[in-house]
């Protein structure tokens, strides 16, 4: 039995037919191999887009898929999430979806459940289908990755997203820059700046993250202001250089990127979208029928 | 690639298709000819029952079906309206159901997707499969439907209902009258009146509308039962009179019904739930599956 | 057309097959019976994990499922009860499965509906499916429960569960002695006691039932305490007895039953919850299948 909490769950080889299958898959190719197999979602966090991305993507395969509704759950009656976790596992699920606001808990669930536990988020600690979609969205354009560069632009520090890519990405030999303000960088060794214009030149795709505006008050609306002056990604900045631009989702629109340049084709986000499919097709694959 | 956002998007010849299958739908000749199709709901304004009819219709035909839960989705966090639209149809859908409170807004979103749009009722404009069931109940109990008339009685200046079987059943050679006070009445070229006793002798069928107390205070009681002294169908305006009563439900007991009327075998509302299945079988068919 | 109000409505032989049933089920031994079929829940209490199992039962079956969100839907603009059972009759449901507050709501829909409709719970009066999972644990522990005794401790007075299982391990020949202070004692012609320790050498199985500690205020906390004191279930009063343990779940720790008990192999807990499983798919193929 296998869990996805972390990208280092995988090894290299394991993530390349990973990578495989959901080329297959984007072009098409797949039939309902997961028939007669139940997924359970379990979100401590709203999510629409990366759930309904798993759902979309077990319905593809056959699977049948339950949302487990936290919000009016046994767990609000008192019950540990452990006790929540082995319930819904002794139903006999294959594979139980996690996000959870705390770092670690799929971890944690993982250590009691028979099901495979595939990590949607935790806290800021990990998103590794996120990583693995940025990785086959980026491995898609370059074919070739090693020595290319990527800066990763925002609020990299709270950022589970900037951290399942920095291990991902580093391990399939980008070489990644970490560009933020002061508060928001991490401790690292890796290269940081705090301008856009000092990497500008030399780096192969750019990955925005999202600002956080909905935990922002009104008062922050200035300072939010100054952070896009700074950090939104526009077409005066990427001019005609050959760079592609990535982001989570969902895009806070002239924040993180320009209207202008989320219309222009080196924009994938919409491809990630896609793709993001496609390797959670692949991810459940392998970790319900692959064994 | 077709939309449905208003009736007057089919020609009558693609009704008539339409009401062709819906009735061998409703006869049980169905197959699961979705299996594999994919289908989003996207409901800004919570409607139970239309989205359960769609659903069903979905899964009748074995499509997966994906609620999106636009309570907890990104359009809350400041995401527009086209862009949850272009993200949803990156996923692959073959249709977005879309319900939303302003006007116009399927037909906006349907210009950026490749997904067919089916518009499930948007503000006081349009509601086209619930028209495509009211002229499928009325033809099923009429045959021919020509010099037919059929009086629609309430709120239809505010009502989406109304104007959608105001279009589509004149086109099918229905006399359209309108019975409501003066300030439920829109400008029209139709017949209308205020008095239900001016055109009960004449009409084959009457449609009345729900009245919207959930949007009235408590103050508003007692104008509630003054306009069902003067709107609600009861058994003692109808007597033996061969008429049958049509509403698009919830019916709001004694106000826009009688409990006697409502019990009475020329009320025709369950048929129309019954139908509102049917029809939306027919039209996912038509634009996933006849294209 | 038959129902599953009470656990009455069925006889001991139908039970017997429904038991022959769900250990075939348990065993893996199914298939997709109920293809095409069509099931509505309709819940307005919240219960997540009810909800779920027939969620599950349902689709390891093939059946096609769909939920009423009540807290959204029509009940909601004034329409009653029976009305919206009946609008959801007339789209062709095979089976309505209905949790409600108060005591005989599904009994009274039951004489409106097509479906059958299958009781998960109506106030105080009735839990079926959860005393047949109960009947079926212990039957699998047992094999011959003819004079074996069972303890059921706690709230009895207000539990369904109770309730339920009172009339079922009855008419399955068991001994059921009733535990709890006086207040949460009903009227009744079995045996009761308010002391755990004068039956405990005499008792095969002990019922433990859950503490609605979410209806108490923070002042009663003292008093659940003094609850826990005498009434939960550890490991220092069952000793080394041959004696299994139930709870319907969520399990309250440490105060209906101790840490240290819970991880105990004599716990049934977990298989309670798979045979719960397996219980609504033999219901469901008894209800929809075999008619």
């Amino acid at each position: 039995m296998q869990h996805l909490t972390r990208t280092d769950d995988f090894s290299v080889q394991e993530i390349n037919a990973i990578l495989d299958d959901a080329k297959n898959f984007s072009d098409g190719h797949f039939e309902r191999i997961l028939q007669d197999k139940l997924i359970i979602t379990l979100f401590f966090e709203n999510s629409t887009r990366t759930k309904s991305s798993f759902e979309i993507a077990a319905k593809r395969l056959g699977a049948e898929i339950v949302h487990l509704d936290v919000a009016q759950s046994s767990t609000k009656k008192g019950e540990t999430l452990v006790d929540t976790a082995m319930n819904l596992d002794a139903m006999g699920p294959h594979a139980i979806i996690v996000r959870h606001q705390n770092a670690g808990v799929p971890k944690i669930l993982s250590k009691h459940t028979k099901a495979a536990i595939i990590n949607a988020g935790d806290g800021a600690h990990a998103h590794p289908t996120q990583a693995l979609l940025d990785l086959f969205t980026l491995k898609e354009h370059f074919k070739d990755l090693k020595g290319k560069k990527v800066a990763i632009v925002g609020d990299i520090k709270n950022s589970r997203v900037a951290n399942s890519n920095i291990e991902l990405l580093s391990r399939f030999g980008m070489e990644v820059i970490l560009v933020a303000p002061p508060h928001f960088l991490p401790k690292t060794e890796l290269r940081t700046t705090h301008f856009l214009e000092e990497i500008i030149d030399e780096v192969d795709a750019i990955m925005s993250l999202r600002t956080q505006t909905e935990r922002h008050s009104s008062q922050s609306y200035a300072s939010l202001k100054d952070y896009a002056s700074d950090f939104c990604i526009t077409s005066e900045l990427v001019g005609d250089r050959d760079i592609i631009l990535l982001h989570p989702g969902p895009v806070h629109r002239n924040i993180d990127i320009s209207d202008k340049l989320l219309a222009d084709e080196r924009c994938k986000v919409l491809d990630q979208v896609a793709n993001g499919v496609s390797i959670r097709m692949a991810v459940l694959k392998k970790l319900i029928n692959d064994v």
